[in-house]
């Protein structure tokens, strides 16, 4: 193996497929980069056996990519790329030196690593299953970030700890939920199949670092995987098992209670209040809101209390005392990204929804929680 | 106690107080700050024992502080010092409302918060030793930052995770070492004192970040503490016992061979060959320099190796090969901030001098290591 490639295109490269590397990798070979030199182009593939990355550098006018032979070499992950970062010249080249010793070198500089044969590195299928539809990834980005927040880390749940993504009647759907709260995203898209499937959030998160925001992304998927395709990259996923609860149907459609107000009002008083928490660090805040008052309080015997008002909100309905978690809140805030919330109340004890002024698309439900004052 | 102040005043007298508090406290109060309004004035103190700060506000134009009752009270530091951040409002207005029971207010905003009496807090003496000098606060940091690092944190030799800082014929000298290196700076200073003390590096670098760098900072010292006067603050800090090697005599002054070269140049090549790790985690770096050739390595046996040449340097004297710590060499670098660097060997096993070019004032010393390549 023997190519010489930009500095740039190579580091850019290497640093996305990285990003499928656990630091806990239970098979010691994947905590390195396969790089495979065929078909006059470079094959790299990272994985943790939950998500696998293959990207392709082609040779182009840009990337000066110059194949001398072919080959192919497992290297530790961290190390080739803080080496190829460092190397201070505009082209690295790389060779495989003796045995699996590998010569990474640009400028003055000529470093030798102990590499490991490919034969060690699992066989990953990146095989492409039938099903797919197509978004933007700026879309997808949005579908992410204002969902997966939702989800729990906690283990004993494992659907809970994912994304829910289906495609019905052509409407895509993100929701994510940790019985708590439920955040959920809908789209129109062009896709005839029916599609239900759930993925860690931790991987899509990931992903929607990745991929750049002006490409569309094609996502295929079977019973087992997933895969986004964009530009010259496959990033693929597990997916979890089981059978997501029917989200729409949690969402309450008629109200006793709806309030209007500016986000970033709303989002610095339940920071404020949320500062006061119980001995078990979570805050409860409370809402007391009728047509002449809007106060937000909070109380823990531990540290103390705060209460503040809200002077500027539209009001319609039947005045509500309600309380809440104050990080459920604000998340759902910051997730929306509106600058007029919405918030309608079913009833004291019921969930209440959180929306962008006249966006449905988008629907945050938090439940409340009972207090003893 | 009730008062009402400039949001920004209090908040920023708070938050360089705050800083002598530690997380681990052995005395519960201690994760307090001690507010006292008396004599017209407000009284911040905070300590962890070791380090204690007291800062004095007064009224001003600008502070727009307003007395109505005097009176004492501890509140967590933490809470405080959020309480304030958060509140939305130019001014803050503290009282205490039932007991220890406090309320701080501001805008639309109240917090009550539980506070402690101030006789749960220890009593610090503040009283001022007698022998002081006046130093800049901007070369002090100086001094601070360019020799602490060269400490050890490990408690089993208490003096060598200490500075030594020495007045002696008008010269002032910070020094540090950690057996294996030595760093060294000195300055001219008006006092006729002679002085000689021990303060922890993690002291005196929490004093670097506080004090502000276009005023003049007084250091009283006393056999058992030392004194940072600035501005309306005192830092009090508890010397460390014992006697500091007299690091003076350590440094060689005739030598084999000398070269002089940029160092950013030298960084760079250093950072590169660092790359390479022993399984300890510790990157032993090689020169080899001789009239015609100046190589950098490094090698070993786990990850493999790096070689690299360095162009422009200036060379004198007798080729030398040595081997080094790499990490010191670029802290050493680092600390002394010029733009060329001059080393000094002394011979192949014995320490090297790193300085500035033409500066006598800031030395480094480095132990080399043996290795068996």
């Amino acid at each position: 193996m023997h190519f010489k490639i930009s500095k740039k295109t190579f580091y850019q490269a290497l640093d996305k497929v990285a990003r499928a590397i656990s630091a806990s990798s239970p098979i010691p070979a994947l905590s390195g980069i396969k790089i495979v030199i065929a078909n006059n182009q470079i094959e790299l593939t990272a994985s943790d056996s939950d998500m696998s990355i293959f990207d392709i550098v082609k040779s182009d006018e840009d990337n000066q990519l110059v194949i001398y032979k072919e080959g192919s070499i497992v290297i530790e992950g961290k190390y080739i790329l803080d080496i190829v970062r460092k190397i201070d010249s505009s082209t690295i080249e790389v060779e495989i030196a003796d045995g699996y010793l590998t010569k990474i070198s640009g400028g003055n500089t000529e470093f030798k690593i102990n590499g490991v044969p490919t034969s060690d590195y699992p066989l990953i299928d990146f095989s492409k299953p039938q099903e797919s539809f197509k978004i933007s990834a700026n879309d997808l980005q949005k579908m992410i970030v204002q969902t997966s927040f939702a989800t729990t880390d906690r283990e004993n749940r494992p659907i809970l700890t994912g994304v829910n993504i289906t495609v019905e009647n052509k409407e895509l759907t993100f929701a994510a939920t940790d019985s708590n709260r439920l955040a959920r995203k809908t789209q129109i898209i062009k896709c005839e199949d029916e599609i239900n499937f759930i993925i860690p959030a931790s991987s899509l998160l990931k992903i929607a670092r990745i991929i750049d925001k002006n490409s569309e992304v094609e996502i295929a998927v079977s019973d087992k995987k997933v895969q986004f395709y964009f530009e010259d990259m496959i990033i693929q996923n597990r997916l979890i098992d089981g059978i997501f609860p029917d989200t729409n149907r949690f969402i309450p459609n008629a109200f006793q209670t709806i309030i209007t107000l500016d986000s970033r009002d709303l989002l610095n008083a339940i920071d404020r209040a949320s500062f006061i928490k119980s001995i078990d660090g979570v805050s409860i805040v409370n809402f007391q809101i009728s047509e002449n008052e809007f106060i937000v309080s909070s109380k823990s015997q531990e540290v103390g209390s705060s209460v503040e008002e809200i002077i500027k909100y539209e009001y319609e309905g039947e005045p509500i005392k309600i309380s809440f978690s104050g990080k459920f809140l604000s998340e759902a805030i910051r997730a929306i990204e509106g600058s007029n919330i919405k918030i309608s109340f079913e009833g004291e004890m019921k969930p209440f929804v959180v929306r962008e002024v006249d966006d449905l698309n988008s629907t945050h439900l938090i439940l409340p929680v009972r207090t003893n004052y």
